[in-house]
């Protein structure tokens, strides 16, 4: 899957997402939004001018996001996203409107909807998340021209091949055919047992 | 309902939800943690301690999260809870997995669980957001001895009545009796447009 396609895996499929800001005291708020629509720019959502949500985007332009599918935790699928966002602005509610019409039952009057405003989140990074696999999965991904970052467990030329980490391994993804032994990024847990069990410190944190 | 009931819906009834914390930069990062346990004094959750979201958790000792519950946006409740956080570590891991059995399919053996420490939110304020009722419904609480902070808008005394502010209410939840006029709080999205429409600035948000 593109990065794109997960964008629209996020509007088509999961809809309503649960997203995160930051207040003056540099404390997390969560509240529930929809993404509204995606395109290869990004992601859009809407909010209204009035709300302490809006004061919070406006402030530091980022926002944090999960996507859950899934009636419980085995069999869940979470995407994240994390990005830049700017205001396009009144011109893009019509479109949404047109393309979420269940808005029509919050916002029922041309002058109601005139509260709103649209985000778009044009630049970050995201994961898919999968627990209903085994081993479980995961993989990252970018857009907007935002850079790739490598984030996990490594196992550097250290390793003495002792087999201490593999043993520990919830989700058995170190493979230890060859010295140093290697992470399957893509179905590690990030839970850090093999960085707590080597002897020689071998495992680090990216 | 009592606050307590609302943490027991969180656990019970939804159980999976999405969490916030702030990184370095005062930047939020959001991902899927299980409420595992609630009662008179708060709610619990656990996490490895080799993630990124155990050290911010350590950082500030604050976490917002949503839990959501609904298929679609016009069926969905959702709620928010922020508050702070103290490590409680190992001691509470059994029993949480005796109440949780699916989490030994993702930490299958007694040495991987020990990677695993306790959270719990003791403190903090919460609310209630029901999309599928019409007018929509909005309950705040709060646990653990936070204060009550009375969020949204009110109309004060220089209401002149001219009904201005009732005419845009997406939600038609204020009640123009008496003067001033009354916003049912209970009922209102926080969108702003009575603010916006007011003639004589006479609403104002807290």
């Amino acid at each position: 899957m593109t990065a794109k396609d997960y964008l629209d895996y996020i509007v088509n499929e999961i809809h309503r997402t649960i997203v995160a800001t930051v207040d003056d005291e540099c404390l997390p708020v969560t509240a529930a939004i929809d993404m509204m629509d995606s395109d290869e720019n990004g992601l859009y959502f809407l909010t209204a001018k009035g709300k302490g949500f809006y004061d919070r985007l406006k402030k530091r332009e980022f926002l944090a996001l999960t996507a859950m599918k899934g009636e419980d935790t085995m069999s869940s699928v979470a995407v994240s996203i994390r990005g830049k966002v700017r205001e396009l602005g009144y011109d893009k509610i019509p479109e949404l409107f047109e393309k979420n019409p269940y808005m029509r039952k919050i916002y029922p009057t041309e002058e109601s909807m005139h509260a709103l405003t649209v985000f778009q989140i044009y630049e970050g990074s995201g994961e898919w998340f999968d627990l209903s696999k085994k081993p479980i999965e995961r993989v990252s991904f970018t857009f907007g021209g935002a850079e790739k970052k490598a984030e996990g467990y490594f196992i550097t030329d250290a390793c003495i091949g002792c087999g201490s980490c593999a043993a520990v391994c919830p989700q058995n993804c170190i493979m230890t055919d060859s010295i140093p032994y290697v992470i399957e990024q893509e179905h590690c847990l990030h839970c850090g047992n093999c960085m707590t069990k080597c002897p020689v410190g071998a495992v680090e944190r990216r």
